[in-house]
């Protein structure tokens, strides 16, 4: 069916300004910032859950905080296609990275539900929580969950006011002896598709609006400690000196090399800080994070031995100790093949010839659905590949075009499944 | 005269045990914290005063928040012999750094106290805060408000919480528009005495309780500020990074291997913070401290523009701006020839022989101090030279051989004033 290109078009508005609107639900008084089972969390769900109803959805908000929605097709006993990303942020985010895609879903449903009562199929949109892992270091809590991949030992995570996962829980008014109720089992869905910025710069160096992901990356991270020993800044030698940071600083040096002198790995060490840290004390202990990316599970896992050989040089040269804890594992995640065509499919019934294909650098939702149900996702060009910061953009034109995408790749889907 | 060697040795186990008690005062649920202005400041002050009365001295509290006590010699008019050290800790401190001094000059005026009205000068003990300048970055706030070298600028200080130094006045009661009234005019002051533990491992080194210190270590102190751009980790290739962290590691590293280069200087990097601080985001920026100390002014200037050409290289190489704040700047302090020879004088007079001189790396009171009188300095012997740390220690043998030699010091300069 051809859109309608006035309502299309208010569709593509409409989505850039609830961007904005939930833009303003911010635990930081400047900047963007909202992470898992905090008040934001409560108060966006709220509204997410009011859109989705606006178009015919029947919500709830699942036991691991996601904010969902159903329309049945003609058999309630069918299975759904899921649409969806993520509501949550990271710190000083910017305004499209995750949230984009939960509103494109919400206005797929608005410009197909009228005729879903004919579809073989259920269409569920979800909003997930914590795919960032900003607040208690471990990402994709929220769809872990609904793939049934949630991990007891998650219960202990901390955040960094000493919270545990558990407590938080808790607080936010979610039972932790439900969380198994959070999973959806394979026989009840009919696919994942997400739409997403690239959050990177391959589509706008390409002059593309959209394309088709191919693969999500594989990741890992690690919280990593490094302990010296602190004394006097202005009484200690060199000689004397056990200084954590100086060794911290060879380790996120290293990260970068051995990255670099691998193909397709990328490595971060995002957060590095100092105990005591204070002006006048030799750091007795440093503690950073590393995130490695990578197209291939054994590549990220030669780099991470590498780091690991580097780190025992660093520590014994510099008399420090170490440690790392695994804050995460994903492995690569293949996109569906049916889904890959389908959202091809759907690109071109825009006009695009020669859709660009991807793998994706960035890990996303899809990688833990992946496991109960095939996923597909689309990416829209990110001007200059900015992402989490504030920013991060896409142009409403480029939403419109994706959205007609997306719209026509659920209808391609749901005549594939008749 | 002779000192009586039971009360010697009550003295010395006297302030073994106060050093005990003043480390339960602390801002930390483990571990010495106590910065200046703080509720554990005023209790601090509080117990002092008593002991400061206990032997004899009349007490006030200045308009910097000093802790202050006076016992007149037989001419109330005279200028008095001023001892001390200071109460404030960094964080996770040592028991002794500073304490250990204004413990010693309380037992010295108790040893002294009652044939002291016919000195021809006046005896004061004072008790310092902020001479490690753990809460606004900027070091010597009481001894520079005694010293009157208050710098207005200084109102405008903030700490970690973004509380000016105005405010925390204020807040604990003192009166900014007051400040002056610190200051003690040169006329006033008979010199300064400090005795100290040493904050490095020579005196142990060379089997010696006790050194006579020569100068004090000329020091500056920087806030650096690198900024970069923050990106997603995942989605944002090497090419397109401008990392912070990664040109704040290198800047680490450069400074310990520009210091090294240089005779007797020592640099440190305390305290480096990214953000935003994100495992999966590439931080935008990175804040780091530097701390300089040297022998001779022209040495550490000199390694600071060093550090500044090397700073422009890496922001050149990757895409970095820095811009630093000069936290604390202090000239070399050399301590006055008659102080440092009666120094030398009261630690001959415990039996020693070939008395150790040194220069101080780390930085004291007296560097302030210096600016209205002359400064004298004794350094008590600090095991492995271990400080600003819980495993921070003196020996009691060695306080006790340090409280003969401070009071026997006392005793040759009112014989000089005489």
């Amino acid at each position: 069916m051809q859109p309608d290109p006035a309502a299309l078009h208010a569709a593509a508005v409409r989505i850039m300004a609830r961007c904005d609107e939930l833009a303003r639900y911010s635990s930081l008084a400047t900047g963007i910032e909202r992470v898992y089972l905090s008040p934001e969390h409560a108060r966006v769900n709220r509204v997410a859950a009011r859109w989705m109803r606006e178009v015919g959805l029947d919500t709830w908000q699942d036991e691991a905080g996601n904010q969902c929605g159903h329309l049945p097709g003609r058999d309630p006993d069918a299975p759904s296609l899921l649409l969806g990303s993520h509501l949550d942020t990271v710190r000083d985010a910017g305004r499209f990275d995750g949230i984009l895609g939960v509103l494109m879903a919400i206005e797929v449903v608005r410009a197909l539900g009228p005729r879903w009562r004919t579809a073989p199929i259920g269409l569920d949109v979800v909003a997930f929580w914590d795919e960032e892992g900003a607040r208690f270091g471990t990402a994709l809590l929220g769809s872990s969950a609904m793939a049934g991949l949630w991990k007891p030992e998650w219960w202990d995570l901390t955040d960094e006011h000493g919270t545990t996962l558990r407590t938080a829980f808790h607080e936010f008014g979610l039972d932790p002896g439900r969380i198994g109720a959070a999973a959806r089992p394979a026989h009840t869905l009919a696919g994942y598709l997400e739409a997403h910025i690239e959050q990177g710069p391959d589509l706008d160096r390409g002059n593309a609006p959209l394309g088709v992901v191919t693969s999500i990356a594989s990741a890992r991270r690690f919280a990593v400690t490094i302990e010296g020993e602190a004394r006097h800044a202005g009484g200690t030698r060199y000689e004397d000196r056990r200084d954590a940071l100086l060794g911290a600083s060879e380790v996120a040096l290293a990260v970068e090399r051995l990255c670099r002198a691998q193909h397709h790995i990328v490595g971060t060490v995002g957060r590095l800080e100092t105990f005591p840290g204070a002006v006048n004390v030799v750091p007795g202990e440093a503690r950073l994070t590393v995130d490695l990316r990578g197209e291939h599970d054994d590549h990220r896992d030669r780099v991470w031995r590498d780091i690991s050989t580097e780190l025992d040089q660093i520590a014994g040269r510099r008399g420090l100790r170490w440690s790392a804890t695994e804050l995460h594992e994903a492995p690569a995640v293949w996109c569906d093949g049916l889904l890959q065509d389908v959202v091809r499919a759907g690109i071109e019934d825009t006009g695009a010839r020669d859709v660009p294909t991807m793998f994706s650098r960035a890990g996303h939702d899809a990688m833990a659905i992946g496991a109960v149900t095939g996923v597909g996702m689309l990416f829209l060009r990110n001007p200059d590949g900015i992402s989490h910061h504030p920013a991060e953009s896409v142009s409403l034109a480029d939403v419109e075009t994706g959205l007609t995408a997306l719209t026509a790749t659920v209808e391609h889907l749901a005549r594939e499944a008749a």
